[in-house]
């Protein structure tokens, strides 16, 4: 019994019922209608089908539009490398053509491992609930020697913040080697007296990256950030597939831009940072938010989270977290916009705060607590001065 | 001693000198001005600087040009994920930019294993000099048994190819196991009595890649294809730097479509498919011929070779192979555009020959040989029938 990958292109043509066919046989087994009928046979398994075809626009002799295509399953392996070759590859290639949307049959989606721990299983290292999660960036790594770093952390984790990340342009740190980072910064959580995850950049030679996290989760590691697209989708779901990775994922979407961006070219955001991240095992997703200067739209930053945090049947959930330019006065947008199961992700809103780091993480957690409470942050910054202040500095109120 | 990364953009903005400024800091100490002197002391070796800033048109307020970003060398480790991550990781995302180019300080390009045979080498292994050589590519592999891919081979061989490789869709290959394959064509190749190098499809995980890679080497294959960006430049570089890895590494082009096709995002096809593979360690690039509907621009499809060609000092060249919608009345192009290091390599060009795919590799064995001795096609043809018949079916005499 076949079952079918659902992908869905934007793209222009003379007659998109046309190239739709095209793709579907052209992508699949090369030629159909010249084949002898029992290589039909033979191939039919293989064959892909043209699902739908939706003109939107037919301008200058050109039609404008989507095509589906239903790939059968077993035409590729359960990897990313493979499933994009096979939907993709030279079709990236040829002419005007994004892609859109994947959609998987359960059995195919099945052989992805998705987040180990999701949302709730993030929650719940962190044993908090019925709140948006902060964390916070430090303000540069690259450089920096292991004590400013130190301070750096210290100061993030006063505010209150739960995670801190590495900054992802980090990839020499012979000031600050990752195995004395994270005994430094583990002295100051257990100080804390509290959870907090610290997502270390994981670097190195791709083949070694599994290796090489174990030894920092053995070395005292709670969390790690990978920059999936220049390593590649696979190294993730061979990370979140691997039982002794005992850690969440974390994937930063450096490079993304290169894909999303284009109107007609490339990949959309929400299949690129959305269900593909998932499928490979990202238990905590970055990607812009709709604010500040790098900006991703609305629609795609929203859809984003819709396809992580979305029941499909066969996957945990996992966290998005939109991110640049966020400052505590847009902390009520956030949750308007992605509710409670969001985590808020600032660099520059923290550390450059008037009062310091400390009080950055304040203000974001005073804002936090007066959304979910339903108080207006102007109210809430009548009894919370680093509130206050980042109100004065950045707007929002 | 400070080297550096010579970095550069198309991009756009206000100020493109502001814009240079403000890409200098941010991808690398983050902040300047604001530092003590004391820190700016500490970050100065990994502070990026602007080497120069083109403005090609002014309008509506608006810079449009390019910029070049000088990167010490240090702020990378020599691998293509942290290199793209530290250049274009979040610039990625920040409004209209596109990668243009890279220029490496020898001493950070030598940290890079480069061709492991290049063109000399690959030649050397055929035993052919002084003329293009010639590759076909199965017409397609998908779902086919192995009896239907054997006699697809025999008849490319018959044809007079140099080298044949797998279609880049070939993951599912359980009615032809790689190794059945290997088995099979070697013998083929023994009884054609002359080196034919055969590019086997390289999958499965990428932490297995070098392992799976060594172990197809030992039974048999004497070349590997390899869709490097689905899979990360990275294990391209770990394949070519591993000495076990004793064959050449055909990189194919799945998915640069994605990355190139626009005109203001992304990354340029002379970096991404001539410079970056180069480097990485490809020895023979498939890339979109300027011809044919699969088409890349001319200056582009030009400049790829030239990258990948040119003496840089430290590396090997490799084989430029501008593919797609190639007949043997295209080989005095190819022949003019890229001279005699080239490989014309033919899909439907060989096996859409009315006379089949052994007369389709005659009738572009006997093209090259003309143009390799200055014959035109037209005069070649009248002695050779496999020729005539495909000018008569494409064109191009």
């Amino acid at each position: 019994m076949s079952e079918f990958i659902k992908v869905t292109y934007k793209t222009v043509a003379k007659d998109l019922h046309k190239k739709a066919e095209s793709i579907a046989v052209g992508m699949t087994v090369g030629s159909w209608t010249d084949l002898p009928l029992a290589k039909q046979e033979l191939l039919a398994p293989y064959l892909g089908k043209v699902e739908s075809v939706h003109i939107q626009q037919e301008k200058d002799g050109l039609q404008y539009g989507t095509i589906s295509i239903n790939y059968p399953s077993n035409n590729s392996t359960p990897d990313i490398p493979a499933l994009l070759t096979t939907v993709f590859g030279k079709l990236s290639m040829d002419g005007r053509i994004k892609l859109i949307d994947i959609s998987f049959p359960p059995s195919f989606l099945r052989q992805f491992p998705g987040p180990k721990f999701g949302i709730e299983g993030v929650r719940s290292l962190l044993g908090v609930n019925g709140r948006p999660l902060l964390m916070s960036i430090f303000k540069s790594c690259l450089g920096l020697p292991l004590s400013d770093l130190e301070t750096q952390f210290a100061a993030q984790i006063e505010g209150g913040v739960d995670m801190v990340k590495d900054d992802e342009i980090f990839f020499v740190d012979d000031r600050a080697p990752l195995n004395e980072r994270l005994q430094a910064y583990n002295k100051i959580i257990v100080e804390a007296g509290r959870p907090i995850l610290y997502a270390a950049n994981l670097t190195g030679p791709v083949h070694q990256l599994i290796d090489k996290a174990k030894y920092a989760i053995e070395n005292g590691a709670n969390c790690l950030l990978l920059n999936v697209l220049p390593y590649g989708f696979d190294i993730l779901q061979r990370l979140a597939a691997d039982p002794d990775i005992t850690v969440p994922l974390m994937a930063h979407p450096a490079m993304a831009g290169a894909y999303y961006s284009a109107e007609d070219y490339g990949i959309a955001s929400p299949l690129l940072l959305g269900t593909l991240m998932r499928a490979a095992g990202a238990d905590i997703i970055l990607y812009p938010s709709p604010y500040g200067s790098v900006a991703l739209n609305r629609a795609d930053a929203l859809h984003v989270a819709e396809n992580i945090r979305s029941d499909n049947g066969v996957h945990k959930t996992a966290f998005p977290v939109p991110s640049a330019g966020i400052h505590p006065g847009l902390v009520p947008n956030l949750y308007n916009d992605f509710g409670t199961d969001v985590i808020v992700n600032a660099g520059g809103g923290i550390h450059g705060h008037p009062g310091g780091a400390a009080d950055g993480g304040r203000a974001f957690r005073a804002a936090i607590d007066a959304v979910i409470s339903g108080t207006s942050l102007a109210e809430a910054a009548q009894t919370n001065q680093p509130l206050a202040r980042a109100l004065e500095k950045w707007g929002g109120a």
